[in-house]
């Protein structure tokens, strides 16, 4: 059981008030609006939030729906996920206060209508603690990853200085950002990034495809699965498997505080596509 | 016009002679249909083409197919491309001889009915020169290619002493590979492979999946299709559009002889999936 959960992640249940016609991608707005709702619950610690480093301690995603249009009372899942406890609680206090309050995205309005964090109500909600990741994590030869929104590296820059961008889910680059969110705000490093660095993460199979994000600036990034062919010892192993089961928490890449890089680890199968 | 193709890509149409079921892949078997073929047509050559080097002069592919039950009369196309004009002549002269001639493959009986070298009968058959394909190829900032059966690069060794296969088709992996073929076969280099090193050939988008090749032995690769951003200045950038453009009778990456890596140069469109 967990005494005290340090990572929550959360899904609101949004619902129209009115038929809407969503966006395409309503990243940035969801990311304002968490910003908004954090405002009201603490203004002081939102002020800090504002000017918090690089890397945030909390995600923002709007699910991946099919329908761009909304009846009246139709739900619209936006799921934070909160890598200090301690953001949660105001936050999770205010909606207490104001059950059923109005929300607005875009030109949508939204009821407020409840916030889950149990995978029974859905697979991107849950609650751990960085010490129980690292008791339940098992060694394991293979790893498969499910990259749900569009997901993105920031690499160095191009000849001509553009920003080079990463859309191929290489080992390196997908545990380096995992252990990169875990060092900066677990309590304890897990591993150095040369530790990661010295294992060779295969790519072994994969189904992806890239997609445009469109947030403020529009964003290739790459969505799908693919699965890893681990190396490295039982202790390096388990390490991958601790930041693997860490990644619905963390997310993985750039922007993952608009849409970009939802992630899960999901059950390696051994499927024969022919 | 061309005076004299030196680079001809056929499509053998086979009509089953009965009802007949096929194996997932016949890769393997095509393979030595052809070695068959050459040998009836010039046991010497065919003598020469059995020993040859690890880079061979043509590739053999089934083409795609959805069915695997062939009934009495349906046709399995065969794809044959040659690298050297000299490999082809007698081959063709053999199928002149003996027109609907039986064939057999795996344990399926088949009527060589028409072998076709021109693009209005199918889009994997073609014939061109070495000195057309640069003639014709023209600088330009994006390069797509379809990967039209599983594609994969043989790497260095692992940590165990076990190949590694590469599944991702970067840049370099992919016009090197070109390269080689290119720079094996045709009367004079097109580049060093030093020179395409130095140009950043960045993955723009894709869609892409592992699939299980059933050859001798199993053989994953990766399918599908990829854009490619280049650098370099225009004449680097006509270099690579002349390997794209050769990658149609080039195949790239392994076992391009038993039905791995067919790929030719698609257009570049711009759609924005979202």
């Amino acid at each position: 059981m967990l005494a005290q959960p340090e990572l929550i992640a959360c899904v609101l249940e949004l619902t129209a008030t009115h038929g809407t016609q969503l966006e395409r991608t309503q990243g940035h707005r969801a990311h304002a609006l968490f910003l908004h709702l954090m405002q009201e619950s603490d203004p002081v610690l939102a002020e800090q939030l504002h000017a918090a480093s690089q890397t945030k301690p909390w995600t923002v995603t709007p699910l991946p729906q099919q329908a761009r249009r909304l009846h009246n009372g139709e739900t619209y899942p936006l799921r934070i996920a909160f890598l200090q406890a301690s953001l949660y609680w105001p936050f999770a206090q205010t909606f207490l206060q104001r059950p059923n309050r109005q929300l607005r995205l875009g030109s949508s309005n939204f009821n407020l209508q409840a916030i889950h964090t149990t995978k029974q109500h859905s697979p991107w909600a849950g609650v751990s603690s960085w010490q129980s990741l690292i008791d339940q994590a098992q060694p394991t030869d293979e790893i498969s990853l499910w990259f749900a929104t569009p997901t993105c590296f920031k690499l160095g820059r191009d000849r001509q200085g553009k920003q080079r961008v990463g859309l191929i889910p290489d080992g390196q680059s997908v545990f380096q950002s995992l252990l990169r969110r875990w060092n900066a705000f677990a309590p304890t490093p897990l591993a150095s990034p040369e530790q990661i660095e010295q294992l060779d993460i295969q790519i072994k199979r994969y189904q992806l495809r890239t997609e445009m994000l469109h947030a403020q600036d529009k964003q290739l990034g790459f969505m799908g699965k693919v699965s890893y062919k681990l190396d490295g010892d039982a202790h390096e192993r388990r390490i991958l498997a601790t930041l693997a089961d860490a990644a619905l928490y963390l997310g993985i890449g750039a922007k993952t505080t608009q849409g970009m890089g939802l992630v899960q680890r999901i059950s390696t199968q051994q499927p024969e596509q022919a």
